[in-house]
């Protein structure tokens, strides 16, 4: 297998390079960036020294598509809706990172995310990326939108109770919390080392544009979800996410219930690991790994389901989930060269 | 005026320490610890060296009564209950930064803390100490349960929707984030750097001890209120609390009018700073200081309101409105001592 | 006292005004700002709602004559060497927070700085305001450059051993650690929280401004002391600073000489704290004061002194130092408004 | 290949399943404990859900001689020094990961580790295991002393300078910065977050442990060497060491002959990696990988060479060179399953 990245700049596209160097079944990967044509990659990241030595390379949808079977775009939202197309026209099978073709209606995208959107029969081509949910088979697949990171979080926790119809589809609320990585690679004040360490920050309150993707999913499940709350807070670390998910239960359940459920929900997914009852997942418990660990709880005095859902953001919230598909759409298993064990402490 | 504080060695106790060193009314305090007698407190807290020289004292209660007016416990969770009635025995006011007095109902207390209660009287007697919004004059009390960090920051951030009625109180949600120090001063496997940096934790799921604290306050206000849901999160960093708050609506609202009941009720509170619309605080914005930092936003698609608030747990959630407090049972001004400018960055 | 800061957003302005805000004998003090005349502090600067609220002002050195007694300049490297002078022609003293006048030698500035050094006059005229070991009575200074955050850690921790001439000159070795505030205000790859935090960097190595500025008031107290070596390292942690310094004893020493050295040198010095022999500062334990923390240890094995001081850079690395030269200026005690306790933890 | 953990528990043990998990040549491996016999790994160490099932077994040498070819053992200091020949004794052959057989000198291991020392003839026969400086062939070892954090990540930047006479040898300082998990897994005053966190520390000076074992290499290298100053420093921060090291030069040197030296000294070694010149190595750059990066400086003003080395403290400054150990020892590839790109960010 020979794949390309371009974006190997942004964090998404080191992050492919840390797995794919160690994938046995990529003989052979190449790094491209639309701004940096020529440049090494180790000068913005030196961890790569003796690893990655071949010069950034310029983005020719030809050239890519004579050197390569798929192609990582890990690109800016923006970036990917226009460069896509032309990549799956040379005949590439196309994993997009970028949230440019998660939604499937183009007004959303604008909306939210206030740029052009995509081309609209790859809109409707592209197969959600959620690897335990998914809804076709990957091998038929050109186009994968790789789904985003706290969507990613948010959707295995919420996945069995919405598919079992346990949850009030209207009490809906995510309170995520990430690390700094996922605001990508340039410096801001907001991330900031000087203000953001020591420091709790709430963010694009009521704004953010993983919210439609999420309804999107969750309503194509049940439609009777509509609108959810969902807030992200930015945290002193530097991967994870933690999604703390709340809903009010439909009937009567009880805690033994619900957790066989998840078991069973997930009992042939490697990458999702379903915690004790009454032990719950810590961010570091997944770091540099594929895992998804979750828990679940519930409360009699509020009749309220709480599900705690934990991934590193970089992996299962993007690259690692990423090379997960391209697994699925080779007709490999889904676990290769993605065994990472986390790394702890 | 001559104050004592008895825990001097716990966080909450050295915060005291810190505030009372600088506090223009207070002309002497001393320290006390039950285990450390005759010790230094510099052994423990070297940045104390060349401030607190004289070394720790016996909890001696009629000593303490012949030397202070009043008497800070920064007790831990159970002491209190004996030491602060032998106390009050001696003619001295207590503010009591312990978990002991909040809880009117002694079951609750024991349920919740699985420890003996303090004494009934007492418990009828004690103030609860939430400053701004006391609901006796504080020149009249013998004892002050001063509040918990989480119900500190939750109550000033709910209390203007529940005293209007303006939610739905079978919805309210309160999801909170603290700094490390909110654990206290004992090491532990949760506390332990190499695990606790870069890691986020969720911890004490549906049986946190502030629970019925919070409760009790917002069924006195709105006897509508029963069981609230309330998860705690422990974050990598020193100190800070935020609450993320959730509730329905019960009327047609609008950001206009929730923004401005917030600036109405607390016009006359220094130490409550409501965020201009649209801007959210974070932690590090209150760092060291006695502010309570407070933002709302109203979601149209839900119909849900959402308020933020920032304290620093050991101020503002503990030694800050202790002396705030102190201030007002002694009749001076309840800024007195307290304008600590935020340390930023 | 009327007090002016020119260059109030930078994190130096920013300290400043937190003590200002609580000095007893400051009446007003006003901000301005070259470049964000008329916008407001609290933009950059949440944490000052409802303290700072009046806007920014230009730098209009003829208003601010006419209503300060004092000016602190805490503008970046380049801009004081010209606006100094003007201020100075106006009457005003000032205390430059810059480098731009602590070298003596303008060819020293424009080789280390790489700018165009101040003028002549004023370079000669400076008093270098190491407020511990000043040479001259501040009331009658015109213009104090206020010393760099290594050199004052630095040259506090060697003072005493240099001028009883304890240690052979030439092998001078500091070892120097800064919290990233050190690197200012604005964002940069180098200070991205994502890859500053959990990380540890050396930089400028042999290349930086303070290197000069330490030899320059070194050899003014002993002739024989040339060329040090002196480098700098990056941690992820806001404030403080550790200089860790090695040389060679001269002739037989033994530590209880040493300490006792120590002891008599700072024994009026309120700032200055000398630990108990075998106990070492950490920087924490003088985080938001003024303190500079020291100790000292003598290896018999290699016969080489070793000096660990430690300051919170913003304070007795900065501002701190800035507002004890201040009141040394006015004829004030050194104390007055920076008896702050640290804040710890 | 079967081998076996002893002491899974820690830090040491829990870094070297993460390698032998995915290491191509090792079948099986087995972890024992000698205090948790029968209980899982995951009670502490969630992260290992699904990964290791199997609970942790007692130290039964015979067993464990019947079941594995090779042990490691990541015990605490005065534990192997006992255990390590009953091993041996078993025909096992064993990799120590303590520092119990390292020190040749039994009475320099009881001076410095105040605990009684191992078996004098494994004292002897027991090679000091830094990889890329062996002195004799590891496949006719039984017992490898697996070296310090600290000292792997000195004595390979020191290394060419010695052995090619560059440096004098009286003027050697190295000046050490550690993560956290250099402590260990055990909680104390000194590892609480909340007293770590934003702060450092400088611990054990001039008693650290190691100087005795850098100084019994650096003397087998070049007699000359005897007494080196060696001081530490604890960094806020999980994982990472860097030694920043200050010598002067014997002869004229300039930077381009430095930089060849080092270049040409670790061509054929992977796992050294010498930075470009004027290029300085950051702890992240080599976070969870096997990987030591050096620069080297010279700075003509004072003739005094620096070299700088980073190295993650649980991977090459121990389990990682364990395992390049273990290949060694077995006749494999040292690189063999230790290719881990490092975690960046």
């Amino acid at each position: 297998m020979k794949v390309a990245i371009i974006g190997s700049t942004g964090y998404g596209g080191v992050e492919l390079i840390r797995i794919l160097q160690q994938h046995p079944a990529v003989s052979l990967y190449t790094n491209h960036s639309s701004s940096q044509d020529g440049s090494l990659l180790t000068e913005g990241y030196p961890h790569l020294q003796s690893i990655i030595d071949q010069p950034l390379q310029a983005i020719d949808t030809k050239k890519i598509a004579s050197e390569a079977d798929l192609v990582f775009t890990a690109t800016p939202s923006g970036i990917s809706a226009k460069l896509v197309p032309e990549l799956l026209k040379e005949g590439l099978k196309v994993i997009d990172l970028s949230g440019d073709y998660r939604l499937k209606n183009s007004k959303d995208y604008e909306q939210w995310y206030n740029k052009e959107a995509g081309d609209e029969h790859w809109l409707h081509e592209a197969v959600y990326g959620l690897t335990e949910w998914l809804e076709t088979d990957l091998k038929d697949a050109k186009l994968v939108a790789n789904p985003g990171c706290y969507p990613t979080a948010a959707l295995l926790g919420l996945a069995p109770l919405i598919k079992d119809r346990l949850i009030d589809e209207k009490t809906i609320i995510i309170d995520a919390k990430t690390g700094v990585t996922g605001a990508g690679k340039n410096p801001s004040p907001m991330t900031h080392f000087s203000e953001m360490n020591d420091n709790l920050k709430i963010y694009k309150v009521n704004k953010h544009q993983h919210i439609p993707e999420i309804e999107q999913v969750l309503t194509s499940w049940d439609a009777a979800v509509g609108a959810i709350t969902f807030s992200t807070h930015l945290l002193p670390m530097t991967r994870g996410i933690m999604t703390t998910m709340y809903a009010n239960a439909t009937e009567e359940v009880n805690i033994d219930q619900l957790h066989n459920l998840y078991k069973e929900s997930y009992k042939d997914d490697y990458f999702v690991r379903i915690r004790e009852k009454g032990i719950f997942p810590s961010t570091k418990e997944v770091y540099g790994s594929n895992f998804c660990d979750i828990s679940i709880a519930y409360d009699e005095r509020t009749n309220r389901i709480m599900i705690v859902s934990v991934i590193d953001n970089l992996m299962k919230g993007a690259s690692g989930q990423a090379v997960q598909n391209m697994n699925k759409m080779l007709g490999m298993e889904e676990t290769m060269g993605l065994e990472f064990v986390p790394v702890f402490p």
